[in-house]
């Protein structure tokens, strides 16, 4: 059997497999979620904070009305279940978060969580599954309330949260985090032990919409990517290149060692590497975000002597991001040997990538295929919670809709017919997960 | 007869034709100035201020010690005279500035005058020569009191201060040159109508000795430099790239427009440029001193949108300013093209070139020569009063002397040895010019 055709012999669902009440259900959701959440200028819904936890009751009393078992983790995820014929096999699992950045848009996280409603609707209404089914509402996915660590609901659930996790700061108030999951009910006790709350083992998989933040799908003319994998990424905050500054007039080329242009033939070279490597067939990018020379001394009339500058290259491949590394200290001694400067690259910060499942993109390709959506296979640049899941073992897939504008902006521009074309694309794919007899572990 | 050739029927000087008086008196002055201009940190002789008075007062009294007459023009420039046996003939002037920036050091400038003051003694001592010898002290060569315009005195001598000059604050104290300048005893009515002080005619050449402010005479292990040209310079202060600005995640390579990639191919095609037209024997230096991008949205997880960067270039040769600016805008369009960027290079600030006259250089090779002391033909990169001087039409000339760390601050290095093989050099060639039948222009 080939790697991307479904290996499950339950029935396949018929086309439509959302129903009209079911996008009604949606759309009313998404606009009862904008009057929540506007904050004057964009939707503001905070990290453990009260329009986040008003946002996942009004899930928790959707699921009630609709049968399913609901309840509250220790981390105070919220948790919908439909429950399946055989409740002691590893459920499938979907789910996205509710929180967004402070004048944010509507749409990120919350598409993913209104997507994975109407999937464990649609299953109900299609029958009884085999597997469990659950929606897991996440709390906490931002970065931005606390300035830097995120993915806290997920990261609770396998027992990742650090102290210094739970010590970071509120961005305005100050606070530590440990305050605001304790005044949201969180039981803090296993989760300061790095007790998980739940064995990845007991997931078969899990499944995350999500409205896609870069530009690809609206140039390709699709309403839905099909996610091969999260990149990790190599963060170098402050590379220094130091050269000699000198007098612009009176120092001839063969004396000079200029600090900006060693910096512009390092970016160059990384540039020339970066464009043969994606021919290759390696998934990369690479952004040197700032670039700044030394206030205090630089002029226009001197040579550079000192110049800072960002680094910062994703993959979705670990061994691209090692690779690519040593190219990068590779490429700064030649430099630095041929223009007599230095380049101090400091420690870069290393974030993990994680793959998705191949068997579940397959599930994605043949469920989009059956109701003739146009999927784009593609790698998701940006970090998800599905990466905390991938990473702890749980076969895991996302689905991306088309979305213009970017995220974390007010002006996200998700259309719904985009949204209910991922939807139904991950629900089928839910559909047959649920029905698969196998692990894909 | 050959270009580099002297032309004089004078009396070829014997060896050592400053004697061991001159350069107990040379030591002495320098020593002198250090004692009286000593800031504490470095040495400080103001711009039209006190320091700079007092310096010139003690040239002065040894002039007329010495039997010269001496006198001040209007703009407070100190003349010195030697008169020639046949004194309506234009006169060979040579001399320098007295002022140094704030916390400089003792010989930028002063070395100039020095040299002068012997090269005028020893041609006193060898006789009356043909033409009369001037020695002028300049005032206000240096641009760091008034932050920014400069060659106060030269400029002055040839009716060239503006409005906007005179008019341009102290750096310090927020008056206006013009008040500084009255205060020292300038006659400011023919100064503020642009009225020459002097025919640029009444001069048959120009000799100025500088301590060299680069590296080059260090690095070739010559004593002296004999100057070709002063270079000019065309100064972009602010070239602004602009792309666009996206998440360095989500956006793949090809849908990129980066500001600080495009930069870096800019400024690497321009070096690569730089290196051939060297090769071509064109004379050019090019520096990016100031490279930033916008820190109200840069980020190392976002795709530069803007940059901005100063691109400054200097040459002794008009055409090649010329056609090296035509060439850089060429590859701003290409790359932009290239890339989906603009460049918006602003509007380039001109400062013209000034060539020394061929056979005056002709003249220090073979006073170099006949002295035994190796010389570096090599152009000056920093400006200088001699190139108000040639560009307003007087054939002129410098010679360098060997100058470790550069200029401007209190560190600059003149060994006396060196300044003794500079004199000597200007001292000959001024010597012959002074007994020259022709004129030069």
């Amino acid at each position: 059997m080939a790697n991307d055709a479904p290996s499950s012999k339950a029935p396949t669902p018929p086309a439509g497999f959302l129903d009209a009440d079911q996008h009604q259900l949606a759309q009313g959701l998404f606009d009862r979620f904008r009057e929540m959440s506007f904050d004057g200028v964009g939707i503001s819904r905070e990290t453990y904070g009260p329009g986040e936890t008003a946002a996942m009751e009004v899930i928790e009393r959707i699921g009630a009305e609709h049968g399913f078992e609901t309840g509250w983790d220790a981390a105070r995820n919220l948790v919908l279940r439909l429950p399946g014929r055989e409740p002691d096999r590893p459920v499938v699992a979907t789910g996205s978060h509710l929180d967004s950045v402070p004048q944010g848009g509507n749409y990120d996280g919350a598409a993913g969580v209104v997507a994975s409603l109407l999937a464990l609707l649609a299953a109900k209404a299609h029958g009884t599954p085999l597997r469990t089914m659950e929606l897991h509402v996440l709390r906490g996915e931002e970065s931005a309330w606390y300035g830097g660590p995120c993915y806290f609901g997920s990261r609770a659930l396998f027992g990742q949260l650090t102290d210094a996790d739970l010590a970071t700061t509120h961005r305005f108030t100050g606070k530590p985090l440990a305050h605001y999951m304790a005044a949201c009910g969180a039981d803090m006790a296993p989760i300061e032990q790095g007790q998980g709350l739940v064995d990845p083992d007991r997931f078969h998989s899990w499944m995350e919409l999500h409205i896609e933040q870069g530009p690809v799908l609206i140039a390709r003319e699709r309403p839905v990517g099909l996610v091969t994998g999260i990149r990790g990424n190599v963060r170098h905050r402050r590379v220094v290149c130091r050269g000699e500054a000198a007098h612009s007039g009176a120092v001839p080329r063969w004396m000079r060692h200029d600090a900006v242009l060693a910096m512009a033939e390092l970016l160059m070279r990384i540039d020339e590497h970066w464009r043969v490597l994606l021919e290759w067939g390696e998934d990369l990018v690479v952004t040197s975000g700032i670039v700044e020379t030394n206030a205090a001394e630089h002029a226009v009339s001197r040579v550079p002597g000192e110049v800072t500058f960002a680094l910062e290259y994703r993959s979705q491949d670990p061994k691209t991001l090692t690779s690519f590394g040593a190219l990068v200290r590779s490429e700064c001694e030649t430099i630095a040997a041929k223009r007599g400067v230095t380049f101090d690259l400091g420690d870069g910060v290393y974030t993990a990538p994680a793959r998705m499942n191949e068997r579940l993109v397959g599930l994605l390709q043949s469920s989009a295929e059956e109701a003739g959506i146009a999927g784009e296979v593609m790698a998701s640049g940006a970090g998800h919670d599905s990466a905390v899941f991938a990473n702890a073992g749980v076969p895991s897939v996302m689905v991306f809709v088309r979305n213009e504008k970017g995220s974390h902006n007010p002006h996200e521009a998700m259309d719904y017919p985009d949204f209910a074309a991922g939807a139904e694309v991950m629900a089928r794919a839910l559909w047959q997960a649920a029905n698969m007899a196998e692990e894909l572990r």
